[in-house]
Order: structure tokens, then C-alpha cells, then sequence
């Protein structure tokens, strides 16, 4: 099929997300390799999002694609009641990864699931119904993970589900006070988390769920001691703490798993995406061996019908070793102080640079019109003037893919990226961000 | 590794779904083939729930595996925002395999979130709240689809989302009162979901969600004109007439969807199982024409990262494309009548069997103490005394894999079973249900 046939017949047939469909103008992809991607005219760009934060190794991966050929020819799928060798090897290898305190696995087939049965399995465990979430956060868009999740895209969901409570976020740069260190702004949230959680009754509140750091609605990286603060809250009251480490997770943030980066130990952990790279869709939820035991002898309410899916699961076995023998996660510390070091640069640069935020390899570069009041690019929740989508564009213009969300440029390379590559990339972005700057200026 | 030692590390690190783990004895699978499966020990056992009635092709399908490998070292992931051959091709199969009405489709990973879009669909569509469907039922376990399941498996997703109610099931067996004809019965059973239409409020009333044909909890078969009466109903008051079509479509009822038994038009339809048969995970929403038009200018809030996953749709080309060249269709009609008499004879036979209902090669055996009571062999929601359990095992060591739910066996073995094999298993099948005449004759 020809670039204009598939993408006729893609507008003809299928729905996108998030979209009004009359408005779409998709790329046609037809070849990916390593960080690059090829349209149907042979235009080559690089993939600064790692698709949507999940391709970690980058396309074309031989080790994974080995990996589910091999499985293929043996079986592709068997119910979830058997034991099955891909299954259980994956199972011990996500918890021989994860702390000392954490027991089992059950697999879901990606994020929002594996969100869907964390938050189950924490109602069942306390015997408690409230699930604490915060209002800048994305979990997934079913009913569950769509009501944990606090941004616009779950009014669709509303009316929410009973006990469903939204605290807000450790968003530093826009707080409507200003702290003299991260430990006063540590004070100030967990302060009112705990306020909060008295509010609502302590003893009703099954979990507090957090991206660990917040993804897509802004690389929010807690202030030093905020998730031990988090954490101690927990404790005091029964509550389980739930780390979504769906984007975060499997090398992102320069350690296996983003809460290593603050010195906590969830009780529950939710994961997708890197665990194979989205080579075969997979997710699951981790719990700690307190949980596991609970579930000896009471009946774990989950299902469904590809959980531990053969398939998704070779291909998660392989992934997880090439991380290993390609030694991701020192390279992802030794580009991800480059990345950093570029952006800071950017940010002294350009006028509409307002904040800069990044760890490991992934990173958001926060757009305002004017650098001292922090105005946003874009007003909340909307973009009536295409304003940061035209950003993107130009971007893509010159081979850059990524994408933005609300005033926020989302910058998440494949982990393989070199250094040479990523600053190739970063001119791109640096030239972008000139013409924003002389945008604002007007 | 071993069986005994891929079952030790599964039962270490995997939690198993709908189970007490502490007293767990899962099957070690390690080979399957067609319609058989071989556990460790080299035994040998016939499929006859296609696992989760999803394989519908069996095991180790050529052109499904092949297509797998092909698209694999092409790309396996791209994100859902591109125009990609493989989702292009499938959305167009699957819209044109549909009745003339419908238009586009969103692709998920399962049943479950199929479920979940088609409500969010229905809601943003209709800009109303309500969501009607049956007690009987089994759509997943996420807080969405649980919410519209109705059997207890939802109880764990209490309290529920607001505006989501139940009305009864057309189960005529155990109704309340008895009919002359199946016309009689749908007239009562539409004259009381008209009456709690309008109690419900017809105007705040999204969508009415059913299984086509009821699956796990009875292969309930709608009485003749139930399923148009329905429809008249949502044409009525505009309500969307929202199919569940995941354990019923693609081939299993001896029509590719199971509403064409029924000479109806859905306005949505959900779909998963054995569009691939689980070879890769995919699920999916169609939807008509019309709604697809509303969604040119308006927001579809619908999104999940692996929408469309491209190794999916690769192998659902394959297996929609098998359907038709192995002529499935008409293998099911064909060995599916002889499924239909073999049963009647067993009900004819055993005491112990209160009803059998089938179509295509899908059926149940609902098992009873007193035939004339028809009072159930185990109590709603419970079989304290692992009744149920031990009949399974008694099949499983005569080498007929299925499952059970409440009081009913399934027998819903894959597609392209020869009528000898079919009447091999059902040999096994007379057996046990000897065993079980003589356990409730004492």
C-alpha cells in the first residue's frame, strides 16, 4: 500500500485517541529503527518521546524480536490458571528487581489495568474503599485508573466513582507560595496530605496513589524527603502507598525504578511500558509480601484473560535482559547529565523557557510568555489557537518527534540515544525555541 | 526447567486470578497444538473451553505465527497517534465483516476495555449518564466493565459508579413464572425493561449493554424477538444498543457475530478473544456510522498507549483472513449441530442435567440435584463443598479441559474441531456425568 492508501484507509476506519477525527492528519510510518523513524516519503526523524515514554531500547531490538519468534513457535498464548515457564521467569525476575519487601506479580496487559488492579487489591487488603490521588497526574483512561487520574481527560468518567479524593501535587514552580529550600516545601505538602487525610478519615482510605514522579502532566520530581513524608502518613494510618511506575519505571529515571531515586519502599507498585518496551503489550502490579500472604487465604478478586500473557512475557524477559548486558542503566545516567545539562542551558537562553525539569532521560521544558510572572504559554486545560501544537510541528519539520501536553514539551528519548545524537537533537530544539522566543516577544 | 520446578517459581511470584493462592495446584502446561494441550508429565488433554473461549483456531496456527514473525521484524510497537498498514487493514476487515450501518472501530487490548470505551462512547455520544445491563453477566473487572457485570465478581468494585443499573436476564429455565412459547417470554421480559426504562428515566439513559448470548454465566440464549425488542426500546427513547460480543464473535455461535442470530443492528459492538484468538492481546470497539460522524468534531476521550498495538492487528489480518479460507464458518454449523443432539441426548439421559443450551460450538451443561425442582447442584455464588471443582477434575483426568461457573459446565471446545473429536470428548463428558447421577442419587 502506498503513504495516501493506508492513511485513507486509517482516517475511513479507525478512531485515535483523544482527537476530533475530522481534524486528523496522521504520519504515516512505514520503517523504525534503533531512535528513528521513517514516514512513507522516506523522511527520517528521531523519536524524542520514545513513542509514547515506552520505547526504552529504542525499534528493531533483535533480542526481543528473537525472543517473541521463539515463543511464537512454541505457544503464543495459554490461560492465565496454568504455570507456564515464560510467566513464572518473568514473575521472579520483576520481583528479584523490585525491594526486599516485595512478593508477587499479577500481569495486566498495560498501565491503566495494572492502575485498575492496584487500587482493587489495596481495597481488598484494607478492607477500605478512598483511593487518594493527585489532580496533575494521568493513570490510564478505564473507569478506575480514569478516576485516580486528575486531570481533564477524566471528566469523560464523571460522575467519578464513590471515595475517589484528589490532593494536590508538589508542583514547586507554581505553588502559590514560594519556599526558601526543598525541605520547606517537603513541610508545607506533606503538612497538608496529613491535614487532608484526617479530613477524609484516616481509617476509610485504602491507598494513596502517586506517579512517582509525575509524567505526562509535567516531570514533577518530588522535593528531597517529600515521598519518606509520604511514606510516614502511610504508616501511621494503614494506608497503602502506590507507586505508578508506568512511565518512571524500568531504567527511566537512571535507577530501575523511580522510587529508588528517593529512598522509599511502596507497598504496591504498577508497571507497563518499558517492561517490554511495548514490543508485546504487558503491565502488572508488584505487592509487597505483607500483601501477597493476605491473598494465601482470601481470594484475589482480579482477572482477566490475558494476564501473564506467553507472548508479552518472553518478550518481557528479554527485555529486562537487555538492560542488563547493554548496561542501560549507566548510560542513561551518563546522557541523562547531558540532557540535564543542555536544558539548563536552554532555560538561561530562552525567554520562554520558564522551568526545566529532568531526570535520568526524561525531561519537560515548561513554556510561559513572560519568565518572572510564569504566565503559561497556554492557558489549562486548553489550546484554542493551536499554539503548542504548532510547536511540535515545527519541531517535526526539522526530524524532531515528540509531543506536548497543556504548556509542557515532553522530552523522553529512547535510553540507547548517544550523546552525539541527543545534542544533535537539542539544536533542533534550541532553534525551535528561538522562534518561541521571538513569538512571545511580539 | 522442569515442571516441578516452573510450578514453584509460579506459585512464588505470580498471583493467580479469582483465587486463594495459598491453596492453588495450577497445571503445568509446556506444549499445545490444535485443540490439545500437554501438561509436563507428557499428558495429553482436548481443549474444550478454547481455553478462555477465545482459541477459537486452536493452538499453534501457521498463518497466524508467521504473521506475527513477519511484523515483528518490521515494527512491533508504534504509537497510536500514526497511520500503520496492519491497524488500517484490520479496522477496514472488521468494519466490513459488519453490518452496513457501522463505521469505525477503536482498537483496545481486551474485552475489558472494549467495554470500557463503548460506555464512554455511549455516554459522550448521548451526553447522558445511565448505563443498563443484566445480572447475569460477566464484561471484565476493571471498575468500568465490573461495574456493568452483574454476577458477583463486581462485588470487589463496590460501591459502584453512580448511575450504573441492573435489570434481569431472559433466563427463562429459571424463571419465576412459566411460559407457553418463547414468544410469551419476550414479551414479558421486554414489557419489564420497558417499565424500568421509564423508571430509570429514559432520557438519562446512555446505553443498554448485553451480551449478545450470555457467555460464562449460562450460554442464556435470548428467546425469539427479545433482542429486536431491545432494540426497539433503544430506538425509543435513544438509547445505544451496546453488544458484548467478546466471547461471542468471530465464528463461535456459527455466524461471524452473534447478534446475526437475532436479525439485529447494535449501535456499538465490543469485541476481543478471537479476533485473535490471544495469539497477541487485542480487543476493540465498532462503532456505527452515525457515531462515528459525531466524532469528526467532537473529542473522542478515549486513549491507551498500545490502541492498535501493530504485532496485534498483524495477527488479527491473519486470523480473520483463516476464518475464511478454512471455511469456519460453515465447519461450525456443521459440527455444531452434532454438539446440539450429542447434548440433548445427555440431558435426555442424566439426571443430574437440568438443561443444556448451545449455538454454534458454544454450550453449557446446567447441572441440578431434582430435575423437576430444578434446584441447582451448588447454591448462587457458592460451592462450599468444591462440588463443581471436583467434577472438573474428574473430566480433567479423563483428559476434557473446561471450566465452570456457579452450576454450569462450558463446553465450547475450538473451532476447528472434527466431529470424531467432538464425540471423543463427549464420550468422557457421559462418563462423568454417570459419576455425578450416582453422587445425587444418594
Amino acid at each position: 500500500m502506498t503513504g495516501q492508501e493506508i492513511k485513507e484507509m486509517d482516517l475511513q476506519y479507525n478512531l485515535h485517541s483523544w482527537a476530533k477525527q475530522g481534524s486528523l492528519h496522521p504520519m504515516v510510518i512505514t520503517k523504525a529503527e534503533g531512535i528513528y523513524l521513517w514516514d512513507s516519503d522516506g523522511k527520517r526523524y528521531m523519536d524524542m518521546s520514545s513513542e509514547l515514554v515506552n520505547s526504552n531500547v529504542g525499534h528493531g531490538n533483535r533480542d526481543i524480536i528473537e525472543a517473541i519468534k521463539k515463543q511464537a513457535d512454541l505457544f503464543c498464548f495459554l490461560s492465565p490458571a496454568f504455570a507456564l515457564e515464560p510467566r513464572a521467569k518473568l514473575a521472579k525476575m520483576v520481583i528479584d528487581r523490585m525491594p526486599d519487601t516485595m512478593g508477587k506479580v499479577f500481569f495486566t496487559n498495560g498501565g491503566a489495568d495494572a492502575n485498575e488492579n492496584a487500587i482493587k487489591i489495596a481495597r481488598m487488603y484494607t478492607g477500605r474503599h478512598k483511593i487518594m490521588s493527585r489532580y496533575r497526574s494521568y493513570h490510564g483512561s478505564s473507569f478506575g485508573a480514569g478516576n485516580i487520574t486528575g486531570e481533564p481527560r477524566r471528566y469523560a468518567l464523571e460522575p467519578g466513582i464513590p471515595g475517589f479524593v484528589k490532593f494536590f501535587d508538589p508542583y514547586v514552580y507554581r505553588e502559590a507560595v514560594s519556599f526558601a529550600s526543598e525541605e520547606e516545601a517537603t513541610r508545607f505538602y506533606i503538612t497538608k496530605l496529613r491535614e487532608q487525610v484526617q479530613y477524609e478519615g484516616p481509617d476509610s482510605i485504602a491507598a494513596i496513589v502517586m506517579e512517582t514522579v509525575t509524567g505526562s502532566n509535567g516531570i514533577i520530581i518530588p522535593p528531597k524527603g517529600y515521598l519518606p513524608g509520604v511514606r510516614k502518613i502511610c504508616d501511621d494510618y494503614g494506608i497503602m502507598m502506590i507507586c505508578d511506575e508506568v512511565m518512571g519505571g524500568w531504567c527511566r529515571t537512571g535507577k530501575m525504578f523511580a522510587f529508588e531515586n528517593f529512598d522509599v519502599k511502596p507497598d504496591i507498585v504498577s508497571f507497563a511500558k518499558g517492561i517490554t518496551c511495548g514490543y508485546v503489550q504487558l503491565g502488572g502490579v508488584a505487592v509487597s509480601k505483607k500483601i501477597a500472604a493476605f491473598f494465601d487465604d482470601h481470594v484475589l478478586s482480579c482477572g482477566l484473560t490475558y494476564s501473564g500473557h506467553p507472548l508479552a512475557c518472553a518478550a518481557g524477559i528479554a527485555c529486562l535482559n537487555y538492560y542488563d548486558t547493554a548496561h542501560i542503566l549507566e548510560h542513561v545516567n551518563e546522557v541523562g547529565a547531558v540532557l540535564g545539562e543542555i536544558e539548563e542551558g536552554l532555560k538561561e537562553k530562552h525567554a520562554c523557557v520558564g522551568d526545566v525539569r529532568y531526570i535520568g532521560l526524561w525531561s519537560a521544558i515548561e513554556l510561559v510568555k513572560d519568565k518572572a510572572t510564569k504566565e503559561a504559554l497556554v492557558p489549562y486545560g486548553k489550546d484554542p489557537d493551536g499554539v503548542m501544537s504548532a510547536i511540535i510541528k515545527k519541531l517535526l519539520a526539522k526530524g524532531f518527534f515528540t509531543y506536548s501536553h497543556e504548556n509542557i514539551i515532553m522530552v523522553a528519548p529512547p535510553l540507547i540515544i548517544t550523546e552525539e545524537q541527543l545534542r544533535e537533537a537539542m539544536a533542533i530544539m534550541d532553534d525551535v525555541l528561538c522562534e518561541v522566543d521571538a513569538m512571545i516577544a511580539l
